[in-house]
C-alpha cells in the first residue's frame, strides 16, 4: 500500500529530505549537500540519492511512496514543474524538474515554490495548524511568503502569489533584486538587516560588530549582529529595532490585507526570539486596524528549519489527493 | 415566487436602491438623500422607503423579494449586521442595521462593508466577470478595497480583510485617519490627491488650480485638478502623475501579494481616464514581478457608480443561497 509521502527541499547549500506517513507522522529526515555549482544534473542526482537512501534506511519500498513533493526556489511553473532560473541554483534554465524526477523515481512528483511549501508545512503540521487564514514569512537572504486562505494555499493565477517580500514599504527606497525599489525584503531580510548595520557603521558609529567582523564589513552576518545585540551593543540593538520596524510595517499591511488568524515567521532570524518578536508585534499592532491586529497572532515557526521539507510533502499529498 | 433581490447602498449623501432578478437582470434603480445628519432612525426610514417605493414602482410584491443586501460604511460586523461608528454617518453607534431592516421589511437582510459590496458587484456583473482572483479599489474620500480569491469574497476572520487603502507605502509618511502613517489612502484617495496639489501650491508654484478655487485652497476638489490638467496646467499634471505613482506602487504590492487576473478601479477618480490609468499601469508594471504584472489587467469599473448597490444585492443572494 502506498502510505508515505516524501518531501524534498532544495536549497542553495543543502537538500533536505523527509518521509511523512499518510496520518502525518514524520518517519525520517536527512540532509545532503546540494552541489549547486555542478549544475542541474548533479543536483538531481543528489535529490534522487537523498530520497532513495532515506527510503531504504527506513525500510520502506519505493512502491509504498504515493508521491514526492519538491520545494524549490522560484521562479517556476508549479503546474508543469518547470524551474526557470533561480538566482541561487547556477546554470538552471527552464529545467523540467517535475518530469525529470518523476522519470528517475517512478513516483508522481509535484513541484512547489519553497516559501509556499514552508507555508503549507506550518499550516499542515506546524504553528498554523487549525488556521484557515494565515500568512508565512521566511526571513533569510531574501523574504519569502506564503498564504493560506479558505484553508487553501493561494498560489494565484501564475503561481506567483504571496511574494510578500516584495510589498512596497518605501517609495524610492533600497534597490531590490526584483528591479523595484523599497521592497520589504530590502529591509527585513538578513541581507537587509546587515545592510542597515553597515550603513550605521559607515556613518561612523562605533560598535562591537566592527570587531566581530575584524573591520571587514563585507563579512558581517546576522549572527554577528545578534551576538553584539546580546552584549547590549547600541548599533546592534538599533539595527534590530530598525529591522523589526520595517517587518512590523509589512506585517501591518498583511493584517489589513487579509485579516488572518496567524502570521508565522520562519528562517534563521527568528532565533533572535523576543529581540525580534517584541518590536515586530508592537509595530504591527500600532499600524494595523485594532480588531484584526488583536486577532492576529504573530508566532515563530513550529517546525523550525523543517517547514519547507515537510510542507513539500504536504503539498504533494494535497495535490495527489486532488488529482486522484 | 421569490425571484428578486434588492440591493441598498448607504452612502454619506445618497442611498441607492436596485432590484436584480435571480438571473442577474437589473430591473430598476433609484436614489434618495441619506439625511445622515438626522441620525440612524431617519436613515433607516429613508432606506425602507427607498426599497418599498422601488419595489412598488416595478409592480413587484415584497413577497417576491427573497433577500435584501445592504452595503454600508464600516467598521461593522457583517455576520451580526451591527454597524459600529462609521465616520460619515453621524450619531451611529452599534446600530443593529441588519435586524432593524429585517423587522421593517420582513425579508432576510444581509449587511456588508460597502467596498466589499462594490468588489462583489464588479465580480458578479461588472468588469471582473469570469475572474476567480481579483481586487477592487474604490477611490473616493478614502481608498476602499475588496478581494475575490478562489471565486469567493475574502472577508477575513473579523470581516476586516481587504483594507487595501491601509497598505503602508511610506514609513513615517502622511498621518492617516486610521492612526497609522504612510497608508496608500493618504496619497491615492481624492483627499490625498487634493493634499498633494495643496502642498505643491503652498510651495509657491503657480497654477490654474489657484484660480479655480478662487485662492481658497480648502475649496480645491479632485474635479478642479482634473479640469486644470486638461488645460495642461503643470501642477495639475504633476499632481496626477504623483497620485498615479502612489496608486501604481500600491497596485504593484497587490499584484505581488495575490497574483490576480484583474484589478478593478472604482469611484469618481476613474473619470480622469487615461490621465490616471496610463501612469498607474506603467508604475504597477515597473514595480511588480513581470509574469503577474503582465497577467493582471488594471481596468475601470464596469458598473460605473452602481458597483456597490448591485454588489450588495449579489452578496445577499450568495449569502441567502449559502444559508438555504
Amino acid at each position: 500500500m502506498s502510505s508515505y509521502i516524501v518531501g524534498v527541499d532544495v536549497g542553495g547549500t543543502f537538500i533536505k529530505t523527509a518521509i511523512v506517513s499518510w496520518d502525518k507522522r514524520v518517519i525520517g529526515k536527512s540532509s545532503c549537500p546540494t552541489h549547486a555549482q555542478e549544475g542541474p544534473q548533479a543536483v538531481m542526482d543528489a535529490m534522487e540519492g537523498g530520497v532513495r537512501d532515506l527510503v531504504a534506511q527506513n525500510k520502506i519500498s519505493m512502491s509504498e511512496v504515493m508521491a514526492v513533493g519538491i520545494g524549490a526556489p522560484g521562479p517556476m511553473n508549479w503546474k508543469t514543474g518547470v524551474v526557470y532560473s533561480p538566482p541561487n541554483l547556477a546554470g538552471w534554465k527552464d529545467v523540467p524538474l517535475g518530469t525529470e524526477m518523476q522519470k528517475r523515481l517512478n513516483v508522481p512528483c509535484f513541484i512547489d515554490n519553497d516559501a509556499n511549501a514552508a507555508c503549507y508545512g506550518e499550516f499542515w503540521l506546524g504553528a498554523g495548524q487549525g488556521a484557515e487564514n494565515m500568512a508565512v514569512l521566511t526571513l533569510g537572504t531574501g523574504v519569502g511568503g506564503g498564504l493560506i486562505v479558505f484553508g487553501l494555499l493561494l498560489r494565484g493565477e501564475d503561481g506567483t502569489a504571496a511574494e510578500l517580500g516584495h510589498l512596497k514599504v518605501q517609495r524610492d527606497g533600497r534597490l531590490c533584486g526584483c528591479g523595484s525599489r523599497g521592497c520589504l525584503e530590502g529591509y527585513a531580510s538578513v541581507t537587509g538587516m546587515v545592510r542597515t548595520a553597515i550603513e550605521a557603521l559607515e556613518s561612523g558609529r562605533s560598535s562591537l560588530i566592527h570587531d566581530l567582523c575584524q573591520g571587514d564589513h563585507a563579512r558581517i552576518t546576522g549572527k554577528m549582529i545578534f551576538e553584539a545585540a546580546q552584549e547590549e551593543d547600541e548599533v546592534a540593538l538599533w539595527t534590530f529595532e530598525e529591522t523589526a520596524t520595517w517587518l512590523g510595517l509589512g506585517i501591518a499591511s498583511i493584517i489589513n490585507f487579509q485579516n488572518p488568524e496567524k502570521i508565522v515567521l520562519c528562517g534563521g532570524m527568528i532565533d533572535a526570539g523576543e529581540m525580534l518578536f517584541e518590536p515586530v508585534r508592537r509595530v504591527a499592532k500600532a499600524n494595523a486596524f485594532q480588531v484584526p491586529a488583536e486577532r492576529c497572532k504573530i508566532v515563530p515557526a513550529g517546525l523550525g528549519a523543517d517547514s519547507g521539507v515537510l510542507g513539500a510533502a504536504g503539498c504533494a499529498l494535497a495535490r495527489y489527493e486532488a488529482a486522484n
